[in-house]
């Protein structure tokens, strides 16, 4: 894994990916005591990074490795990332994706023509389920994190946050991640520590499913005691990649652990401040930057919000925590 | 008003004003029949185009004019934009709003460090508290939209959209405006005449306060009955300006006219397939691709949001769209 990767990815991501600004609101800065900078990657086709990802995955399989189809397991962001980048490369996707996924991402992926199998969170592996169909079906198997391509396409964000925080004079700065198995926050780090070296990963994750920063504090992997549930479902894994841990311990800083308040918190901050609509699981590093200051330094942070892929429900009890 | 105007406005927003992106989703594209492309200007500073006006204005001014501060009358939009673009020049603003205006929308002004004047829609009449108050305290008043600079700043947008389609390579298209006074309106079609030709400039309108629509088929302007209430207050004028409907009436095809029912099934699509917070003005055009489609010909249709300062429990009424 190294940087000419990512920035091969960039190359085939361009004029496919959408090029996501850095937004900003003077009220945010005043709530987190210094600026911060938001990447939206909520904007992103698909309405998460992940679409990233998917892409640099499927541009770089073999021509017919391609015509066979690909299969993916996810919650949700992964399997729509990989059901729109299969169509547009046309190649066949089957999805695995968890039973109690929100309704929205499983319809969304059947709309954007993968077939879904559905299987149970608690009870079945999704990796074994995955690995059995795609040995059966000839199919490649699109890791949702620890495949290098995968890194590689993530990673692309972090050479736009480099870019774009060069152009704004921010030379040094946390930049916070919500983190899952790791792609995302390995692939911003190793684009940051070519591009912009001043700029530091943190990994941001809700609690109760902190195996990251637990597994950094630790210097070894560690697995969350449960594997299901909660808001944050889109950034919920049992434990960081054999491929990414080692990124992650290489470049970046202590995660920081926010409870699911904060991040429905950050989500009303994001629709008031910002006009972005974010998933729980995609607040947690704004969520972070507002309510955990303490945990960065500097004048500046940076921010992703990973996903806005939420349930209408979801997204009013979030919009309740500002009459408290 | 030119098209230089308009270049020079740009160069001044430079650095100043967010650069935003078009976005798209398949899902809109079924729903509208065609490709639809939208541009977020909710993600503008201050969460409306209105900033891109007011920051033209101000940086337009004299020093010396500058430095005795500005006065702005708006149902809040313009005023959050004069507000910013204010502070950031160094210069003091007083803002004229309606008593009813979104209690968002006076917070966020006041907060934003302008002195807010309050006058009671139905009975007051700005203009004419607005011009009193300038001429008192040697104020420059920037006006919603008749005004040159303000018209010269909204264009921008439109260069923005011309840039970005013909690198999508759309050459023909309706651009739907959400269209109050008419200044963005207005703006964009300029700045089409000079980048775009074949894009032609559609006003989009709330039931009601239809003046820009009922004007261009009248040929000459025409008031709406009340200048008040409704959802869609950003976008409630009396009748167009004196300088945008000249410049409407020779550039723009026939008005559309959407029912506020439709703007919130609009904005509930904004927040689904896009992941943006949209208010029920900004969300007309929107409504317009999505509910009538047959107002437009061709391939491509190429939408503004116009604003996202929308109070939460407005938002619950257009997610609550979703159930129906």
């Amino acid at each position: 894994m190294d940087i000419d990767r990512i920035r091969a990815a960039a190359r085939r991501l361009s004029g496919h990916a959408l090029r996501t600004p850095l937004l900003s609101s003077p009220f945010l800065d005043k709530v987190a005591g210094r600026r911060v900078l938001v990447k939206p990657e909520c904007l992103q086709h698909t309405g998460s990074f992940k679409f990233r990802g998917a892409w640099a995955a499927l541009s770089a399989l073999a021509a017919e490795d391609r015509a066979a189809g690909v299969i993916a397991y996810s919650s949700g962001n992964h399997a729509q990332g990989v059901a729109r980048a299969a169509r547009a490369h046309g190649a066949s996707a089957i999805i695995v994706m968890p039973a109690d996924a929100p309704a929205l991402k499983i319809a969304n992926t059947r709309a954007l023509g993968a077939e879904v199998v559905l299987y149970d969170r608690a009870t079945e592996d999704r990796d074994a389920i995955g690995k059995a169909l795609a040995a059966e079906r000839g199919l490649t198997l699109i890791r949702p994190f620890d495949d290098p391509e995968v890194i590689a396409g993530q990673g692309t964000t972090g050479l736009e946050i480099a870019e774009d925080a060069r152009a704004l004079g921010i030379a040094a700065a946390d930049v916070l991640v919500c983190c899952g198995g790791g792609g995302f926050t390995s692939g911003i780090a190793l684009a940051l520590e070519a591009e912009a070296p001043g700029l530091r990963v943190r990994p941001v994750e809700p609690e109760g499913f902190d195996d990251v920063s637990r597994s950094l504090a630790a210097g070894r992997i560690e697995r969350n005691a449960t594997s299901a549930g909660g808001l944050c479902d889109a950034i919920v894994t049992p434990q960081p990649g054999d491929l990414t841990f080692p990124i992650l311990q290489r470049l970046c800083g202590p995660g920081i652990v926010v409870s699911e308040t904060e991040a429905l918190r950050a989500m009303a901050a994001a629709f008031l401040r910002l006009k972005l609509v974010a998933e729980p699981g995609g607040a947690v590093a704004l969520a972070a930057a507002l309510f955990h200051a303490d945990a960065s330094d500097g004048d500046a942070v940076i921010v992703t919000i990973s996903g806005g892929n939420v349930d209408p429900d979801v997204f009013a009890r979030a919009l309740a925590t500002l009459a408290a």
